[in-house]
């Protein structure tokens, strides 16, 4: 099979971390992304395999032959011109440092530049952050948001899953005041993919599989980056409780919001105020009043679907949003990002339709 | 297999609607019961044949030979003590009133018997309620709060799935004014036997597996019941914010209930009043501070597993809650509501194991 | 988001029948196909709506706003230049008519042109055959094998999903003559989209959810159109025990197929010859000795992964091969034989990767 | 909850391993058992925490309260009766030694005494057996076939999963000579119980879940152990093709097994037969011609249920055979024969009926 071909050179991308579900992920990504060549796949582990040894899926395709090898500045910052960081927080903004003190154009995946202020990392995180002068340089890479800056930075924090499904949920409703900045409950629920490729046995598949559980309530570290940018929405400082839940499916994260409304509104109010506010960006599609979103709608895709309810008899809004915790709230994400960064369409390599059922 | 022998006659119970989950489910627990015999299973739609042949699982079973018949009241009258009725609101109550005339007790699954006040019935389930007269004999069926009134009862409204979750969960909190009246926010997610077993596209595997949704955000018809019991407990009318979702499980409710608390309480305090409000309903189990509820942890049997967190950041109680939908959501409690009518230890047959995994 | 724009005007495709799995599955495919436009669907049941009133995933798309429309032959043959029939058999080869004899390319994803008897047909499937005329011009669209015919068809007969994983996973046995023609067992299993899309008790989520069972043990309806290319194959009628059972996934089919050896064979020699019989068939992945298919290697492609096992303990060549019922097996196959009927390269808007997981 | 009291004192039990999925089904089990008291439950890895420290389920049960102890021979033998060993084969041999030594009735869940031949052990274990000496006082635990001699043994060695499956299945055609014995082909199909519950990546939710895959084909270690036992049968060597695959369920087992009929029979004849060999063994339900078994219909259970289709095209007898991998197959087994061997019978705490749905 041949692919369409480009006139001018593709870029040149490495990977950091490919035994993850987002490193995994951008492999999928990168083989129909056809401006940009996967060049380096690192990984501590599988380094001296070819990448279809360890994933089957890309066997015959154009990256299947790729050898992994072990991460190294050096040699990533002299074969690329991007990098894509896949690894954990904390080993993360390391690697960050000596790629981009290289040159080199990174979109960090992992949480270590997301939170402006670094005393607020190390309470979350349980770790001290080591580059904190990078802080400033990082563009949180939010499409819909910060397109403007993203073209412009070298450095990407890309965001948290959960946090892209419930920004993009209240982004419309703080801007315009429409509803009290405290008080909001946030009840996510995502796939499994979420908890990482790590053995272990509360994520095996029978401890997974027909059940259902909560687990951090209260206690997410997506807490913070959700309260920072949507402080930044509403122009004050906020604060907001929440709750995340396992679901039994690969992908996806379902977000419901309930927030209280300032003053009365109608729906149909409600809905042209987000309809206007998401007019120009095609990734997020607010649904038709009475329809409510499903994951597999957006599954494998950079789509955010949402849907508004005011509910009169307790003067509430509530905005329900979904997300690929994987495509949109990760490697498809740091896709566009690069591809902002890089000067293409943001769009490249990413009009995907849902793989439904 | 032989079963236990008991030394009294069993008793003689009619299952009235067979075919659907709730019907299969009063079966599988009937197969268990030894002081209870089924002696009539009825469906319009499957009469003259046996029920192993629509339920290969009874093959070989004290039941896989029972012949389905016509629903008919004279003949359930005769040959039953008690009839559990599984079948559609409306149907019910019609059903109900012929049956209880006739002298049977009567425990029934639908909504018909539950809302005090026929208005509200007629508002939200859209059809007149024809025998209002019977409301005031209903009991309430949730073991922990009325089994007294129930062991007196001849008819037994039995409590919906969500309801059962929400009403234990809550109970405490409000009975002690620990919290806000108002402003209770239930996010509530259903295994797929919630929907029921009729033939239907948004309900086929493909339709529901490896996804998720929201469904019925503030207009589900158990707000008004939830309402009714919790106005009850706390003593005033109060209103709710009630928001069902679809899991892609058969069985099990996990609701995440967001409350506000009226003072500042410690979490030790917190798990203190619910361990002992619930310190003799064997079924209400109360986790231990720092674990969370699992839907499998309550597959198959009476349990409500719950969970307390106290949010100083927020100053919320946050109570997670999770029974068996099906179990003790609708057939379990439907047979422990029996017990109690005819005078039997409420958990006979009702000794259940959580399937797990 | 804009689509790459082509130089030459797309071809015009419709859709008859679009509320099905495949119709579902060719819109997908079309949403990506940019040398072909999607200019008519059409059902019975929704016309008068658009196309993202009932498929969500659409909206915003470039087809959301589609009219579904009643099937009309004169409609369809002024509007498009080939059309896909996704209706049940029987209901297919009449519309295939209607359009084939006003000029339109056909692509068939019925049974209705597959089998070259009609005896065989009516036997099989219950029904006459009433446009047998037309059995000889119908080419059997697997493109491995008959890519050149196809070329020149202007009526393909979409293979079957099952008889796609089996013929290609046994043609290089049975044309290099390694195998016992007869005696040949396939144990099939096939997610649940395979089942269709109507509302039917046995296909609702929690009848096939968390079990797995076996149906039509030698007596599905693909059996003779494996057996009429399996015996072109090998030159020879032969019988084959064909088995499907119904996996709780949506999409993918996993046969294993046991054939007995004529001859002693080293597995190295049986890996030889299947790697050379697909050397330049890029879909058919002939997986390193050793490794075995997994359905989400091929989830949502064109992708055929097969498996050479050879046992000396038993003399048995065991060969399992794998595909994407919907996509390889149904809509993604259709859409390959349009492109090769319209002189597009085969794998136009094909070049998919896998979503995994 | 009060549990039903017994006369007897009950006879007092130890499990051996108590973190594995076999060892989780026999506590669920033995939850339900009344003629027997867990009184011991070992792991390494856990020791010190109680049971319901690691198993929430048993949380308020009458095991919740369990210490987890270091495995100790003098401790186990001076506390309990009979001793449940559910640890990796390898290890089982030396502690089952240790125990029964001391006067232990030991029921080994692992292969290490299944095969009489310790050269056949060692070549498909990669093991040495350390223990040959008491290979000939080991009772293969099956009880329709073996229960005379379970009663009067001292140490069972528990069979195989699959094995169970297919021995069932098979047996009154062996024994009636109704197939030929050799050209057997067994295709099974189990849940991911069966993998374990260790830690690792193969094994994740997101690995498993919405595919499907062959493992071990031709070469998995339950071959030699059905190959013994139904030479055995058949009175005579014979060697099966057994080929295991993976499915995204919790629990069951599905083998279609495909043989040949020596001389042809009609699909009548074959039923009584089964129907006949059966009669007296209520958890072997042989269905009626037609009906195929399902998972579902035996989760949670004993039973085997099992379906006989002659196939005229292709002489073949085909036998669909299902049970519950982790009871049948493994616990709820086990403790069948910890009866026979007390001298309860057989189905104490085993009259389960399937969780459907």
């Amino acid at each position: 099979m041949t692919t369409g071909a480009t006139k001018a050179a593709p870029v040149r991308a490495g990977l950091v971390g490919a035994t993850g579900y987002t490193g995994m992920e951008l492999i999928r990504l990168l083989l129909g992304h056809h401006s940009m060549e996967l060049v380096r796949v690192t990984s501590r582990a599988e380094a001296g395999k070819r990448l279809d040894d360890i994933y089957p899926f890309t066997q015959g395709t154009r990256y299947g032959g790729l050898a992994i090898t072990e991460p190294d500045a050096e040699d990533l910052a002299a074969a690329c011109d991007i990098a894509f960081l896949a690894v954990p927080h904390g080993a993360a903004m390391e690697m960050a440092a000596q790629l981009h003190s290289r040159g080199l154009k990174v979109v960090d995946l992992s949480a270590d530049f997301r939170l402006h202020d670094s005393d607020v990392y190390e309470q979350w995180y349980n770790t001290g952050h080591t580059r904190t002068e990078m802080l400033g340089q990082a563009v949180y890479g939010l499409p819909e948001l910060y397109a403007e800056q993203t073209r412009n930075a070298t450095l990407v924090a890309n965001p948290g899953c959960y946090p892209t499904s419930v920004i993009l949920g209240l982004y419309p409703a703080l801007k315009e005041g429409m509803i009290l900045p405290n008080g909001i409950v946030i009840d996510a629920k995502s796939g499994a993919t979420g908890a990482g490729r790590k053995a272990s046995v509360p994520s095996l598949f029978c401890e997974v599989h027909d059940s259902f559980r909560a687990y951090g309530i209260g206690t997410h570290r997506h807490t913070p980056e959700i309260e920072q940018e949507l402080s930044a929405i509403a122009g004050a400082p906020l604060t907001v409780s929440f709750n995340p839940h396992l679901l039994p499916v690969n992908r996806g994260i379902l977000s419901t919001i309930y927030t209280t409304l300032q003053h009365e509104m109608s729906a149909d109010d409600v809905q042209a105020i987000y309809e206007n506010a998401y007019a120009d960006k095609p990734w997020v599609r607010v649904l038709p009043k009475g329809s409510l979103p499903a994951l597999r709608n957006v599954r494998g895709t950079m789509y955010c679907d949402m849907a508004l309810v005011v509910d009169p008899r307790t003067h509430r809004l509530i905005i329900v949003s979904c997300i690929d915790n994987l495509c949109r709230g990760a490697s498809g994400q740091a896709l566009a990002n690069a591809n902002l960064m890089l000067g293409l369409p943001v769009n490249t390599g990413l009009d995907l339709a849902p793989l439904v059922p």
